[in-house]
């Protein structure tokens, strides 16, 4: 199954709390708990809930009890704000929920149903798009990966980030498919674990080989020449190229360029905001201290009780640090001001 | 009590491992035991293990029953052995035992319970040597810190981490004790967490503020100007003052270098081994798989069964990206292969 789909009448999602111990698929029936379920991470990764956000403006369509297509469209704005004020910093979000709105408003669209199935058939194509653009991701992104290589990966960029397939593991998932031998070091991505719990679920049951390690030892395989290039995902790309992304990228790219080891971000245009200037703009979510602190060794837990802890959830990789972005339409390489837009309009 | 003493006959520590859920002091009676607990870590740091060797192979003494001098000497020999291969990387220990050594085969030491007596003698004596040595390194350090400062910190240097006190977080107590209002991010430092169980317990203690990090997070800290100093350990420090510390230790040195973060490493000259011209000669331990495998979220293994991990315990960092060496005999800057032999003959 995709990771987020429409289900009877609802928004379906793989619970990704759970995994890799427990496998299930709640389906949500009102769009404030698909907000919530996006806010709790039973759904993460910039372009999966970019689509959750965009079946759950459909869904807010069918709550709706609006008989016509004006006071349809007061509900639609306001389960958009909610849907967008879900999570601050991967635009996936935002970008589907103005998409779906553009749909909504626009002036061939006469009743309040037809509205609301227009809202659903843009919400579905929006996912199957998804699926397409990874794997133009993974196809364009294989390019950069040789026989024999060893893949620096954090986070997880995978089929669970995404619709289904991935951005950054997509491309891993394509150069395996091409037969190219590829070992990837899995950064277990402290604190959610996303590497340890999600990507290492997804290259074991893709039979791909790769060792799993802590985010500290990144830096030790790279000076050691044990690795041949890093890809990461985005959740949300300046203008200039900057790159918000899950804490740790940015020091995995000044480690990377200091031990001259491309470092490459792959991620579909959808995440890229042309609207602010530089990355330093992008809104940097700060989660709760408990994800910190909660965590269990031999089952007592490792902090103290009582002690505070920070918990930003992104960083910012300055473009500088880069080697390329790639993208659905092609990989884009400095200088990104002027190539990211074409890019986006697909004029590479 | 102090982390490693003579205690009953044997060799008490405090069970590092149980640490902050549970205090425990277990005594130890025989020097292959010691050896496991060096190796199994219920006590570590460098400072501390050589400490706990070097009262290990007292206890070596006491254990042999040789009745003359050079029988006693064979078994010591065997017992330095098994001592010194307890762990790898920090040269404190090999260093300890030596020293001891070199006072068992003393020659006005007549009878085999004169060595034996000796050797006892020495722990002690270099044991509260520790003790004394890290309030220099306490002193030397504070004059690095400004009222006001945040400090970022890596793994445990404190009192556990030594016989007391500690050394780089020896500076952060005596920087505290002198009334300059300091912050401190503590990374967790994965896989064993000496962060998030020991520091954090030993700053609650003496009531420092602080706040746990994730150690990806450290970069995004120093990005936004809001990390004035590092402040790390070191497990041993070759010639050219090339550093081998606890794995993520290279990754905050290059991201401290890149935005103009002052980087110190702060050890006793017992660390530092003239032996080896440089870092990469600094024989590396790669531990268990399990600490990196073994982490639970909610109870709940967070990585899938039966994946395989790499763990590197320690990582090298290249002397370049050292502000200066803190040591017991004054601050040592570069060029370190010039200074560092004079801060070990106390010359600086």
């Amino acid at each position: 199954m995709r990771t987020v789909e429409w289900h009877n009448h609802g928004v379906r999602m793989i619970d990704q709390r759970l995994l890799p111990g427990r496998f299930e698929t709640p389906v949500f029936h009102s769009y404030r708990d698909v907000a919530r379920a996006i806010h709790e991470m039973v759904v993460r990764g910039a372009p999966a809930i970019g689509a959750a956000a965009a079946f759950g403006l459909a869904l807010a369509g069918f709550e709706s009890k609006a008989a016509d297509r004006t006071q349809l469209l007061r509900d639609l704005e306001e389960a958009a704000q909610v849907l967008k004020a879900a999570r601050p910093t991967a635009v996936n979000l935002a970008w589907a929920v103005d998409r779906l709105m553009r749909v909504a408003v626009s002036e061939d669209l006469e009743s309040a149903d037809d509205v609301r199935q227009a809202l659903l058939n843009e919400a579905q194509k929006l996912a199957d798009e998804d699926v397409e653009v990874n794997k133009r991701l993974g196809a364009f992104g294989a390019t950069l990966v040789e026989d024999g290589d060893t893949i620096l990966h954090h986070c997880n960029t995978g089929a669970l980030a995404t619709v289904d397939f991935g951005t950054a593991l997509g491309v891993i998932f394509t150069a395996h498919a091409q037969g190219k031998k590829i070992h990837v070091l899995v950064d277990e991505t402290r604190p959610r674990l996303q590497g340890a719990r999600l990507t290492a679920w997804e290259l074991k049951q893709a039979g791909i080989p790769f060792d799993l390690i802590s985010d500290s030892a990144a830096g030790y395989f790279m000076r050691r020449g044990q690795v041949n290039l890093c890809l990461v995902g985005a959740d949300r790309i300046a203008a200039n190229g900057d790159v918000a992304n899950k804490i740790g990228t940015y020091m995995l790219a000044v480690l990377a360029k200091e031990n001259g080891v491309p470092f490459y971000c792959v991620a579909p245009t959808s995440t890229v905001d042309l609207t602010l200037a530089h990355g330093d703009l992008i809104p940097i979510e700060e989660r709760s201290p408990a994800e910190v602190l909660n965590i269990a060794v031999a089952g007592e837990p490792a902090a103290p009780e009582g002690v505070s802890a920070r918990n930003p959830a992104f960083d910012v990789t300055p473009h500088r640090y880069l080697t390329a972005i790639v993208t659905e339409n092609g990989i884009v390489r400095p200088p990104y001001a002027k190539n990211l837009p074409r890019a986006v309009k697909n004029e590479l």
